[in-house]
């Protein structure tokens, strides 16, 4: 009734901030979510765009048309407006940017120019600069004039007469010097600036190792283009941590919690049928040995357990070695001593549980050829699995493929190979 | 060689910054990184420490004697103090609060008197605080007096006479307002302090969705304790999306990548003999079937495709459930609506799998019966995985037993259980 939906309406245009507004809509299922989403308020519109998720995003972006679009979009920041942009298509984006004033356009063509997924893609144009030569006094002038700063303005940036960034100047410095002081003496030039072209995951490591708020970009001749701002930054962290998680079991990162059934669906049976192909390799492998197992039918109950091991020890590597890929502390150099220790440390844990199941088999079926089998299958598919899980995610990254999305279905294939192949092997041999 | 030595010396100690020093270390393997260790500055050793993870700082701070750590630790801030005595023995905390002054004392028992995961933990006790009634000009000159203000200082906090939060006053807006203006006229009213008990992870909440820097907090009262900078939270939102990566494959979110053998195999063992039980577990129940396997042996190549499938279809529930959990989006409200489009799409996928894997298991084996058995027994695995999948995660929350850590084990088991259970089961009835 409409009495209810008016008091909704009132509590999320008049208690909630945009950003709560964007959090109770992807925690809304879709029905409810184009409901709440038609009692935002016109004005509230483009602020909550800006908090939501890509997907979500993404649809209620295609509801608009141009001008509803061109009128939403005037109160972005170049950064947000250009993400936003280019999830639309080509033509929406020509008609957007032909209702801009040209100053305007200019600047989000300038960063839409940019691969969305490095440090020109994240950046704002909304620096303030200011020269060397002047004093502090003056920058303290200037600052007054404006009614206000952009967001997340922790320094000025320095640059010479050509654009050309020179240093920073904390605005906590500001306050603290002597107003007779010029720029030059008083500003930061440790700061290295960041190159346009570099991937946002690696602007992510910098603002994490150095303690960053906001940090500025040039381009390769040292101009200033802009600057990137610590909020954008706990996005791309965000995004990169939840991308390695979401990825393993085949999902995005910006996958809609709450996506339709058949868009559900649809996304879904892309996986299954990529594991229906591996689940018959592995078959075909068990299919191989059908007169062993009828021979000997414990096997059949046994070989599961020599592939789930070898999947579990496996998965363990891979993860670390995940991890340690996105934050970069796998390299050449240390990629020998890792796999050393990996092979080492799986190498006694097989030994431990080969002697464990192997124990457990003999007591079950009283057969000690089955305990000698199931030790060796363990520790092959054991040792197997940690070269594996060492190599593969950097073999996989050499040939550009997601590790975090292929190396769980390559590894789980090769440990379920390898497990029944080694253990029905084995025991082809011991009995025939 | 010493000249080597030398070399790397100098430019450990002067071209890098702590927190280069602190990745180097954390990607070097042990006996490269004690050597580096013993290479760096006895001045800088306290500021790398602050960059090092938990496992690793743990193991140098354990090498050092009491006298050592408290010149260390002379320069921390109170929350970085309090996070790393919190590794060490009672016994040395206890020598370390001694050899400092009362008031440095006083903050860092302050500090550590609150749960390391909660708001008190993370805050830090250097605040700068105006009061409401007087001038801007007042408040610059005031600041003036300062050598330098503390590291994110985007705000200073308004309080009354009894130190009870009042408001914020952004630096950015002291920069632009009237120098006649009084606090109370220019502060920011609008900001909800943090309650000194709220776990990290809503602190961190707060951060990403009203961009914050920095953020008061105050106990029950309102009263001021400290303040929370963005660069802590910052590790909070990284460990947390770690957390659920690397706990759903058994592994700690601050496991050093280059834990030394010994210690790696002892962790590993727990998560291994974990799997054993669960693998037996699913052996038992093939071992229910073994005379329905030596009559129809087509039943042991086929039925690791039942349990893999389900594995795979709940797997990508759970972790949608997992992060949609951790980012706050699952609630009350909305569980039954995300338990019935994860059945809906999961039982389609089903049937979809069910006609696809029957039609090859058919033309496989030129047996309709096992076409028919496999087609139930994945319709019946899918479906029960995907509400397993959705309800596993709430109830493990709901026990305090952590999701990621527990949830992938059980779902894997009961997938197996239930994929052996319904295949071998329904073949058992079909071919009697």
């Amino acid at each position: 009734d409409s009495g209810a939906l008016k008091q909704v309406s009132r509590i999320l245009n008049g208690g909630l901030s945009p950003s709560d507004i964007a959090h109770l809509l992807e925690s809304s299922p879709p029905r409810q979510r184009t409901l709440l989403w038609n009692l935002v308020d016109k004005k509230y519109e483009g602020d909550v765009l800006q908090y939501l998720g890509d997907d979500i995003r993404a649809y209620f972006l295609s509801q608009l048309n141009a001008q509803e679009l061109a009128h939403i979009l005037e109160d972005f920041e170049s950064d947000d407006l250009a993400d936003l942009l280019q999830q639309l298509p080509d033509t929406v984006i020509q008609e957007v940017l032909n209702t801009m004033d040209d100053q305007d356009r200019q600047r989000v063509e300038e960063v839409l120019s940019y691969p969305e997924d490095t440090a020109g893609g994240l950046m704002n144009t909304d620096t303030i600069t200011v020269r060397p030569d002047i004093s502090i006094d003056v920058v303290l002038r200037y600052l007054r004039r404006h009614r206000n700063l952009p967001t997340m303005t922790d320094s000025l940036i320095v640059v010479n007469r050509r654009d050309e960034f020179i240093g920073t100047l904390p605005i906590t410095r500001l306050l603290v010097s002597n107003p007779t002081a010029t720029v030059r003496e008083v500003m930061d030039t440790e700061i290295e600036p960041i190159p346009v072209g570099l991937p946002d995951t690696k602007v992510a490591t910098l603002f994490e190792r150095y303690d960053l708020i906001s940090a500025p970009v040039v381009d390769e001749q040292g101009k200033l283009l802009g600057r990137i701002t610590i909020d954008d930054v706990v996005d791309v962290i965000r995004d990169d941590a939840d991308h390695s998680l979401m990825s393993m079991a085949g999902l995005d990162e910006d996958e809609d919690t709450f996506a339709p059934v058949w868009k559900t669906t649809r996304r879904r049976a892309v996986w299954l049928g990529i594991n229906v192909v591996t689940a018959f390799t592995s078959a075909s492998v068990i299919g191989m040995f059908e007169e062993t197992i009828q021979q000997v039918v414990a096997l059949a109950v046994l070989m599961p357990i020599v592939a789930s091991m070898g999947g579990i020890a496996g998965s363990q590597t891979l993860t670390l070695m995940i991890r340690g890929i996105a934050v970069g502390q796998v390299s050449g150099d240390n990629i020998k001593w890792l796999l050393n220790r990996e092979f080492l440390a799986t190498a006694m844990n097989g030994v431990l549980f080969a002697l464990v199941v192997s124990g457990a088999a003999v007591a079950w079926f009283g057969d000690l050829t089955i305990g000698l089998v199931i030790a060796l299958a363990l520790v092959i598919n054991l040792t197997l699995a940690s070269v594996v899980g060492t190599l593969l995610p950097l073999v996989l990254k050499k040939l550009n493929i997601d590790p975090a999305l292929a190396g769980g279905v390559i590894l789980l294939t090769t440990t379920d190979v390898v497990g029944f192949l080694s253990f029905l092997g084995l025991a082809t041999y011991f009995y025939a």
